[in-house]
């Protein structure tokens, strides 16, 4: 016993001197299913807690095919190059479905995975979106630990984990293409909404016509919505990542938002609003659980549907017989 | 007691005979705070539920101005005289502070007011959106019970309310104005998204050029979003309540839905996913609130934010605790 606890100690030291494989090891511990892991990595997140939270956390979301590796890549490059320490994260609770669309394939970053200043973590994969979420958000505070600076937090443009990550993340940032017909069409309004600025990618060769034009339509889309309460109005630029360009634009933009919202106090605010939305988050889900999980619950719940359906109980009542029922 | 019971037993009866007197003490009753009241009314429910659920539930909302009352007094009045019996209801849990703009004056409905086969009730106030929400379902059932087989209700175009009355009735409609500029600024997106049609109203007079043209925006607006899963498309009507105008052709459209919807399935399916949000719903709003509630809870809450503030607990590790605080 003695001695695993001095290997965590050791661990935990690794981490806070910015070693990248005492950091993976701790990842691996966050992501593991088993119960002793879990209480180990406690201990090392408790003893990280006051040395993270010191990074700018930039979410990146956009459909497959959008070119993210390509433009998560270039972006880092410069950033590294700047003398920034840059972790790349990624969040997808269905990557058993999507596997090799977000960063499985780790190769795609082949010259930013190589750089000493660069860190890139596969997702964990296959398990609720509650708990890729918690997993992530615990992975982000232990890289800054490690001294990340800035860290890029990748998401499929897919299903509700664009929520997630844009309530774990101060900047973000939806990647789009210039496509043929409505630009508009078959967006999902919530992602555009939640977007501090779109950039459309490839935006080169014969595409640079569409991409103005889209870009045209993307600002009035933008304009639509009430402006945020941060003072800032989202963005929509043009880059080409394949050939580099716009990325250090893009990261003029991104600047310009954290001198910004650092002056007005909002960044502080947004993560202080953020740490309660997870907390009541977190409470919730496993408040809803447990009432779910029950075993006389299970055991009811379809019959009660049932007598809803034929008119015997209204939702009401059916709720409150659930509720005792949970109780005895 | 036994007088007490046969006294809830008159009552009951008297609903079903489509007495109006006996269904407003009855949803006096659903309104009350006290303890007693809440038990007798079960009963009342229990016996009329099997008579529920036949009619149509038409939500009908905009903000104060819009001509709310004068366009649901018109198209109730136009209902009453092809046979059908109507009520109207109304939603406003900030009630308080909008006083009067929601049925409050029930002078402004004077026609409807007095015809026979019409019941008009202002709505209960000063209650929390779940508390309100909860008793207008079950006044919902109560005037289905009475044999009013078109429901009108009514809620103000602000906050939450729409959410609610979206999801206890069949149609959504959105009653607007032609305004000066631009008609999509200031609009809750998701309440347009909700809408099954919208109406603009004071489409009369010097205003009728300005109406043309909203209703072109409208339908742009509408048409920006993914179709419903119903096969409906909404629509975008011209009105005047105050001249009369556009109402007839109002309840057309409102017509073909409904024949739509019933012929398709997707009013059953409907309803029945309505019922299992509202179990849910009342489920999960209960487990949140025995919570928060909870002595050792609300003693702790402040000091753990605080914690967290501070980096000493991540917002995990600070639901475990209280998690474990709320059991001990």
């Amino acid at each position: 016993l003695r001695r695993k606890s001095k290997d965590i100690q050791k661990l935990t030291q690794g981490i806070l001197n910015g070693n990248k494989t005492d950091l993976s090891q701790a990842i691996t511990l966050i992501e593991s299913q088993s119960k002793r892991h879990t209480e180990d990595i406690k201990t090392v997140i408790s003893t990280c807690l006051p040395y993270s939270n010191k990074s700018l956390r930039i979410g990146i979301t956009g459909v497959p095919g959008v070119g993210k590796s390509t433009f998560i890549e270039q972006l880092g490059l410069l950033l590294v190059n700047q003398g920034h320490k840059v972790a790349v994260l990624a969040v997808d609770p269905s990557s058993s479905v999507t596997r090799g669309s977000i960063l499985g394939d780790k190769t795609r970053m082949e010259k930013l995975v190589q750089h000493p200043q660069a860190y890139i973590r596969p997702t964990a994969s296959g398990e609720s979106l509650g708990g890729v979420a918690r997993k992530t958000r615990e992975s982000i505070l232990l890289c800054e630990a490690a001294g990340f600076d800035i860290l890029l937090i990748e998401t499929v443009g897919v299903g509700q984990s664009e929520t997630a990550v844009h309530s774990m993340t101060d900047f973000f940032l939806l990647l789009k293409l210039a496509g043929a017909g409505d630009e508009l069409q078959g967006i999902k309004r919530g992602i555009i909404e939640m977007a501090d600025a779109i950039v459309i990618n490839k935006a080169d060769g014969e595409n640079i016509q569409a991409a103005k034009k889209a870009k045209v339509e993307f600002n009035r889309a933008l304009h639509m919505y009430p402006s945020k309460s941060n003072g800032w109005t989202p963005k929509v630029k043009l880059a080409s990542a394949l050939k580099n360009e716009g990325i250090e634009n893009t990261w003029n933009m991104l600047s310009d938002y954290f001198t910004k919202v650092k002056s007005n106090g909002f960044f502080k605010e947004k993560r202080s609003s953020q740490n309660k939305f997870w907390l009541t988050q977190t409470i919730e889900d496993s408040l809803k659980k447990e009432f779910y999980q029950n075993e006389n619950i299970k055991a009811e719940f379809p019959e009660v549907l049932e007598k809803i359906h034929s008119q015997e109980l209204s939702p009401f009542e059916a709720a409150d017989y659930l509720l005792n029922k949970a109780k005895s």
